[in-house]
C-alpha cells in the first residue's frame, strides 16, 4: 500500500487499539480435567483483552487435556499479559505460545505450481527433452510466441529495492521479500495472475532500469513497489519507455485509481460532480503526484497539496530556489493555481475533500469544521489514519481510511490484481492513462446505485467482482488504445484450470501443422 | 541438459526413429457409427508409422461418434503422413489435430502456488498489511531470517542467457524460457525446490553478474543454464565469489556428476578401479573441462580430450600460439600428460572409456574395437550420440546414452534437483567440490550391488529415491565442509505439505516471545 510510504511519510507506531488477526497467538495449554477450567481460562483471556478464535482439542488425556487455542490480541505487550493472566490459573498450564503470523509467513507465502507432473517418461519427453526443443524453436522463429507458450503470457514481476516499504522505510531487499510475496499472493488470489518477487540488491536506478531490462524476457509485466521517491519517476518513466510490456509503479496508479473510484462514487452518492470538487491533500510524495494527476485528467479543478511545511505552490521560498524535490516541483506546477498559502487546517477552509496519504495526527478532528458542508474526508494513512473515524465523523459527510476495521477501506488491492489481468489478457504493451481511467471507473460500477451509501462508497477488498470488472474495463481500453497486441477476447486470461486439453476444445497449433479441415 | 551444447557441439537434427511422446498428436476424429470403422481407422494410422494411446469418446452422435486419440508419431513428417492415410479413408473426417507437446507448453508450465489462501479479511491481515509489517521488521533486524520467512529458504533461480540451448545453440532468453520452466518442474516434481526461471536479455557477462547479484535477495540458490562458454567459467566464478548462496552451472557439474556417477558404477560392476581407467573424451566444451575436473578429483590419472582436430595437449600448435580457448587450455594443461596426438579413433587405441560429450558420428561403431576389452562407451550427444548402442553394443562391455530410449540414461535430472534440496537444507553458502562428489556417490549408491547390470549402472531419471540419496549425501558433506548456516537436520526441506500449523507442532518464534514454559 502506497499510503503512509511517501517521501513525508511520518513513522507510526505499529499499534492497533483493538484486538486483530495481526497480532494472533497459537496457545497450547494444558488444562486439568475437572469442570469449570476452560471458562475460567477463557474468562482471563478475555480479561486480559484477548479475543479468542478456535479451540480444538489435541490430546485427551486421562487427567489433562491438551488444547490449541487461536487468540486475537492488539499488541505484542499484550501477548505477554495474556500469558500472565494464563500462567496465574490453577490447573492451567501455557505449553507453549506461537505467533501465527510469523509461523504463516515460514519459508514463504509461495510455491512453483505445476500444470502438469512430471511422472512418466512421455511427460519428460514433451515437458522437458527431447520434446521441449520444438517449443524453443517455434519462438526462436518468432519470439512473440513467448507469450503463447512460456509463462510470461500470464506473469508479473512484483519488483522493489526495498527502499519505502509500507511506511516502515528503507529496511532493504530481504526485509521488503514478505510484503512482495503478499503482493504476489493477491495477484494470484484476486486475479489468477501469476507474479513472482523480485528484490533487488541495489538502490542505483542505473542499476535498477538495467536489471529489470535483463530479466524482462520472463514476464509479461513489471509491476514496481515500494521504490522511494524521487527515484521512483525515473525508474518507472525509462521502464516504460524501454520495455514493450506493461510497467506500473503501484504506489503511485494504484492508490491513484483507489482513490479516484472512492472520489466518483462519494460524487455519485451526494449528486456532486468532480468539476465541483476542491480538494486538499495533505502528503506529497509519489502517491501524492498520481492521485492528483488523475483527479485532474478526470476533472479536478482545484487541489491543493500539503507537505510538512503547508501548502505547496509555485511562490514558495523552496520552488523559487530550486530546492523542491520532483515530486513537490510537480504539484506545485500542477496544482494550486491560486497559489494559496497556509497550514493543511488554514486551505481545508472551503474545501470539499480532504485526501490523507501522510501520517497520524497531520489535522485534528476539528479543522474538519471548516470545510464544505458534508466533505468527503479520506484518511488513508496506515496503519494509523490522520484522523480517527470515530472523531472525524461528526464533521464528515463521507468517511475513508486504509484501514479494514472501519467503512470505506481505500486499499490498492482493489486495482492492481484487475489491472493486470486485463493487461495480460490484451497482451497490452503498456498501462495508459486511459486504462487507469477505466480501472477506477470499473471499481466504483461495482457498487449499485442502489446499494451506495456513505458506509459504501467503494468495494471490499475480498469482493470477487472487482478484478473482473476492472479487468475487463482495462483490457476494453487497451483495444481502444491501440496497446493491445490480442485480438479482444475478454476473460482469456488465468491458468489456474485444468491443462488446455482437459475438457476444453483442442485447437490445430504449431509447426507444421495446417488445419486439418 | 549439457550434452551436445558445448562449443563444439554438432547441430543434429532433430529425428528420432521411433514414435515418441515427443511427437505427439490429439486427433478429433469423426467416424460413421459401423461396425469396423474405429479398425480401419486404427489399421491406418499404424500402416502410417503412427502408435495408438488413448482414445476417448468425446461425442456420440446418432450418425457419427467423435472421438479423440492421442497418437505417437516419430517426426512432423509423419504427422502429415498420419493424417493423408486418415483422409483416404471412407466413413472418417479428420476434424483437428494438436501438437500436443506444444499444447501443454501453451501459458508456461509452472504457476504461482499459494500456501495459504486469502478469503477472509484476517487471512489478509496477516499474510499482507498490517501483520506483514512485523516480519518485515523481523528481518530488517536479521537479514539472514529471510531464510526463515521468505521464500528464499527454498527457492531458486535458474538463469539462461539462452546462447547455448540444448544442441540448438544461441536462440535467445525467450525462446530458452520453455527449457528453464521445465528445469524448474523438475527441480519441483523430484525435490520440492521451487524453482523459477529468470530468462536474460543480455550477453555481456559483466551485465549479468549483476543482474544475478542484483536480484538474489529473493533467492537461495542461483542455478545457472545453458550459458555459452567461454562466458560461463567467468560468471559462474564471479558469482561464487560474490555471492554467500549456491551458485551452480548445471551444463558443468550436473554433466559431471552423472557422468562420474555411472562411472563408478560401471567400475563397481566390473570390478575396476578408478585409477586404473584410461578415458578418451570427446568434446572439449564447459561439460568437458567439468568431466575433466572430477575425474581427476576422483583419481582418474588417464585422461585424452579431443576436439574437431584431435586430441588436446600442451604441445598443439593453437596451444603454443595462445588460440586455444580458455577451456580446451584448461584441458591441455590438465590432462594428456603424454600430450598424445591423433584422430578421436585414433587416442581410443587402448582406452578403457569413451566419453561422449559432442554430436553424432564423431567416431565410428568399429573405432570402439581399438579400446581394451569391455570397454565403457557413455556416447551422450542429444538427441544422437557419437554411436548408437545398436551399433556399439559388439564392442561395448557397458553403454551409456543421455538417451531414455536406451538403458543407462545418463540425465543430469539425477543430479539438480537432490543437490540444491542438499544446499538448502544445509543453508549452504556454496557448493563445494567434496558436495559435488557426494552428490556422484549419492546417484551411485541408489544401485545396489545385485541390482547392478550392463544395463543398469545409472538409475532412472524417473527413481524418486535418487534426489533423495543425494540430498542426503549433499547436506551432510556441506555439514563437513563447514559451508552449512543449518545445524545437521536431514530432511528439513520442502514446502509441498500443509503450512506448519496444520498437523506438526507448533515452536514459540518471533518477536518479544520468549518460550513460555
Amino acid at each position: 500500500m502506497a499510503p503512509g510510504s511517501g517521501a513525508d511519510a511520518v513513522q507510526a507506531p505499529l499499534v492497533m487499539a483493538n484486538p486483530s488477526a495481526q497480532f494472533s497467538l497459537i496457545l497450547r495449554v494444558e488444562l486439568e480435567r475437572r469442570p469449570g477450567t476452560l471458562g475460567r481460562l477463557s474468562s482471563a483471556i478475555g480479561n486480559a483483552g484477548g479475543s479468542i478464535g478456535t479451540v480444538d482439542i489435541v490430546e485427551q488425556g486421562e487427567r489433562h487435556t491438551l488444547r490449541q487455542l487461536t487468540v486475537d490480541c492488539a499488541s505484542e505487550e499484550q501477548w505477554r499479559e495474556v500469558a500472565a493472566a494464563i500462567e496465574e490459573l490453577d490447573g492451567v498450564r501455557l505449553i507453549e505460545r506461537t505467533d501465527r503470523t510469523l509461523e504463516l509467513h515460514r519459508g514463504g507465502k509461495i510455491f512453483t505450481g505445476l500444470k502438469t507432473p512430471v511422472k512418466t517418461r512421455d511427460d519428460l519427453a514433451m515437458a522437458y527433452t527431447p520434446g521441449v526443443a520444438r517449443v524453443c524453436l517455434e519462438i526462436a522463429e518468432d519470439p512473440a510466441r513467448a507469450r503463447e507458450y512460456t509463462i510470461a503470457r500470464n506473469t508479473v514481476a512484483v519488483v522493489s529495492d526495498g527502499t519505502a516499504v509500507l511506511g516502515l522505510g528503507d529496511i532493504g531487499p530481504e526485509a521488503a521479500m514478505p510484503v512482495m510475496e503478499g503482493k504476489a499472493v493477491l495477484f494470484k488470489e484476486f486475479a489468477d495472475v501469476n507474479a513472482f518477487p523480485i528484490c533487488l540488491n541495489t538502490h542505483d536506478p542505473d542499476e535498477i532500469v538495467a536489471t529489470v531490462k535483463a530479466i524482462a524476457p520472463t514476464f509479461g509485466g513489471i509491476n514496481l513497489e515500494d521504490i522511494s521517491s524521487p527515484r521512483c519517476f525515473e525508474i518507472e518513466r525509462r521502464l516504460k519507455a524501454e520495455l514493450d510490456i506493461p510497467v506500473f509503479h503501484d504506489d503511485q496508479h494504484g492508490t491513484a485509481i483507489v482513490v479516484l473510484a472512492a472520489l466518483k462514487n462519494a460524487c455519485r452518492l451526494t449528486g456532486r460532480r468532480l468539476a465541483e470538487i476542491d480538494a486538499v491533500m495533505v502528503g506529497a510524495g509519489a502517491a501524492g503526484v498520481a492521485v492528483a494527476r488523475i483527479l485532474i485528467e478526470s476533472g479536478v479543478r482545484s487541489i491543493v497539496a500539503c507537505d510538512r511545511a503547508g501548502a505547496i505552490h509555485a511562490e514558495r521560498a523552496d520552488y523559487l530556489d530550486g530546492s523542491m524535490n520532483v515530486a513537490k516541483t510537480w504539484l506545485a506546477e500542477h496544482t494550486n493555481a491560486d497559489r494559496r498559502g497556509g497550514t493543511p487546517a488554514e486551505v481545508l477552509e472551503g474545501s470539499d475533500l480532504f485526501l490523507g496519504l501522510s501520517g497520524p495526527g497531520i489535522v485534528r478532528p476539528e479543522d474538519l469544521a471548516r470545510m464544505n458542508p458534508e466533505p468527503f474526508v479520506f484518511a488513508m494513512a496506515n496503519p494509523n489514519p490522520e484522523v480517527l473515524p470515530e472523531a472525524a465523523l461528526q464533521y464528515a459527510g463521507v468517511m475513508a481510511t486504509g484501514r479494514s476495521d472501519y467503512p470505506n477501506q481505500i486499499n490498492n488491492v482493489l486495482a492492481f490484481p484487475g489491472i493486470f489481468r486485463g493487461a495480460l489478457d490484451a497482451r497490452a504493451t503498456a498501462i495508459t492513462e486511459e486504462m487507469k481511467l477505466a480501472a477506477a471507473e470499473g471499481i466504483a460500477s461495482v457498487v449499485a446505485d442502489d446499494e451506495l451509501s456513505d458506509e459504501y462508497i467503494i468495494p471490499s477488498v475480498l469482493d470477487r467482482r472487482v478484478s473482473r470488472a476492472v479487468a475487463e474495463a482495462v483490457e476494453r481500453e487497451a483495444q481502444r488504445d491501440g496497446v493491445a497486441r490480442a485480438a479482444g477476447a475478454a476473460g482469456e486470461g488465468g491458468d489456474s484450470g485444468s491443462p488446455a486439453l482437459e475438457g476444453t476444445p483442442v485447437r490445430a497449433v504449431g509447426a507444421g501443422l495446417t488445419p486439418a479441415a
